[in-house]
């Protein structure tokens, strides 16, 4: 594997899924990696995709050097051929020249804006600074995409050994407008997967059909809960009106609970965390979930993929 | 060893003791801990606690993941069945069970609220983790102990190798309130070693006597000292008007110089540092202390603890 | 190796370079610092040191303990006999003495006050620490000193593979005052491998002439560049007014571009990082640069200390 950035990156998203169960067996392979280095940059913060990934690194014998840039302190110009006599102390290229000889493997976590909607589509940060690197690099979420997250997700519904499964991702309420990177990635993950994928969304908070193409799309939760194997609950930001919360009137209302969950086909209840309990799902549902499962497998779909890609150095 | 959260956990306080001693003369044993991971949780900062249980991990191979609460600005819920609507992002059951998932024992360092004396010496925070949790727990530190301090200060007593040590805590001036966990714990691990221990203190700041039990109390620190091997200085808040510094006109004279130490029987002078100089105790009673030789302790009591637990998972 | 503070800790320092760049060729040997750590005390924030430090200590198989003053909100106090009942927690003797316990090796990252300059040319703060430890010492960039960036200059420069090189160090503008350090200790090492130096400046920052004796001065850009094989640019604050930007009227007429690369006898561009583009020299001049490979060059610098250090203990 060359690189991981998105489910174009995978030539096979079962056969992949499942060399990660077979190394959740024996997960500990520290000679694979020996020698090696993974540099971890973080635009913002992490904790479950930090740590999850520390240990599939050192699962495989791998040293992590970690950066954080706000912690760090460290004001980055992005533009091309500005006059630096402002704040900012050193120009993203020459950060990425520098740190990636100091690595074997980059992995970039970074944002959505939520208001530069084509920068953010265009993946303007990771296409900059793949850009300044030859080296493979690993998204640890970016501002469209969150591809781990995606494949531990994939994982964990083959775990369960449901024959082309049902799988429904609904909208749910959340006090804050959130990026789309889960919602879109985990679609174009069980599209890729040839799952029987719906959504299910109020108006206005569809998503980019480049994701979704082939999925069936609903604005009514009961219907689209019907019969699912899975339901996959996120709150998502608008896409139409870009990055905004809409704030809808009856938005509470789709929260899923005990209730919602009875339509379903004795269905699994699915989150990347961390969930607001009572606001996306109830207590009762989460208690009842995939989730530890799911974000369990953050170990396992990082290790695979770095196992990938130092087999491939 | 199941967990390290109390002396209650320690069969035999002198054996644990003599062991680290042992570990002490070729602490270097990285096959003890291999493929195993560790999870430090900082509720709030630690810098010797974290240097020695990283510098114990290490040698014994054990992979160290440390999470800052406060830095990596997480918010945490902590009370069952709130709607999650407001500022706090998961709920402490989310997190502890997620972070379960990755280490093998799980350190945690929790703090004194110093304002609700129930929460606090019910050990609210340490219990509600360990509900979520099957883990190994490590006490770093909690509201009302610091096992690990106190394991090192027992080690540091027995290699002066008196036979029936007169061991004094003595409360000392500060000019902030501060937890009682050094001395509730430093009293019981000094009982369970069953020597003469002395404790004294002003009227106002008598500890809690579920820890304190067959201890002799004094409030006059002359007489506490005639004849004591070693002079464990801390200060620490009041228990009965809980968690004050109680402005007392002259506790600066609780401040321990040459002059007190004199009445000793040649004792030698114990803090678990960080300390104040001059306001604990004078420059020249810390340059002749044992507190460098407790501090390096600090290592060689995580350590054995550390490797008892490993040995046990 | 007994420590790694300037220059005169080095015996030849031809030698060393050329030991650097053997062990470039091969950098893994995990075996020379098994069990051993190195601690990495940082006073003020650094990456580029922190990664190569931390990626030639993995190398070395040196385990790192990484301590950030102030990120560990950690407030120490250096005066002796003080009564410590304000807002300072430890004293840097207690810190030192301590941690020197946890580790082999000690790093420390000072910083210039750039207002008392006895103190900085005294190198207080380094010279205070060293009184408090007997560790090894390196010095990952103190108040006048850089050497670690200046070994890895000097092995940049010796792969160029020029017989006795013309080296020219150029003061360049910078909207901030910053201390003298790299200049200070490039000019030191660049004398010490018997080179053509010659220093470049406007009136007012003539550095140090301890540092720059043997020296050939210059106050015109374009003579000093003349048949000049290297040109290291780096901004520094005056010396003789000390501490202070001059903010003199045609500063930016400092900033190297091609038509004074041109001037040179096909010279190469040298800077430590990070750099402001089009403000220290335009982005021509450093995309046809050595800086990327003065940047690599720090982990060879840090491993061939390292190893000679670890090889002394």
């Amino acid at each position: 594997m060359k690189q991981f950035l998105s489910v174009k990156d995978v030539a096979n998203v079962h056969a992949l899924a499942e060399e990660a169960i077979a190394i959740k067996k024996a997960p500990y392979l520290p000679s694979i990696g020996q020698g090696k280095t993974m540099g971890l940059l973080f635009f913002n913060p992490s904790l479950r995709t930090r740590l999850s990934t520390q240990k599939a690194a050192s699962n495989l014998g791998i040293n992590i050097l970690s950066i954080n840039i706000k912690e760090d302190a460290w004001q980055l110009e992005w533009q091309d051929g500005t006059v630096m006599d402002q704040g900012n102390q050193e120009h993203i290229k020459d950060a990425i020249r520098v740190i990636s000889q100091y690595v074997d493997i980059l992995g970039v976590r970074s944002f959505a804006s939520l208001t530069d909607k084509e920068a953010d589509y265009a993946e303007h940060i990771m296409q900059q600074i793949q850009s300044y690197t030859d080296l493979p690099m690993v998204s640890l979420e970016s501002a469209t995409l969150h591809p781990l997250q995606s494949l531990a997700d994939l994982i964990t519904i083959k775990e369960q050994q449901i024959e082309k499964p049902k799988v429904v991702l609904s909208w749910a309420p959340h006090p804050k407008a959130l990026p789309q990177a889960v919602p879109n990635s985990f679609a174009e993950w069980m599209l890729a997967a040839a799952y029987d994928v719906h959504i299910v969304q109020p108006k206005g908070y569809e998503l980019n059909n480049a994701f979704t193409k082939g999925a069936t799309i609903h604005y009514n939760q009961e219907e689209a809960f019907a019969g699912a194997d899975f339901i996959y609950a996120k709150n998502w930001s608008s896409f139409s009106t870009y990055g905004k919360n809409l704030q809808l009137p009856n938005a509470e209302k789709w929260i899923i609970n005990e209730q919602k969950m009875k339509l379903t086909n004795n269905g699994k209840f699915m989150h990347c965390l961390p969930i607001r309990r009572n606001v996306i799902a109830s207590d009762k549902v989460i208690d009842d979930s995939l989730v530890y499962q799911q974000a369990n497998n953050r170990t396992f779909s990082a290790q695979v993929v770095l196992k990938k890609i130092v087999e491939a150095l």
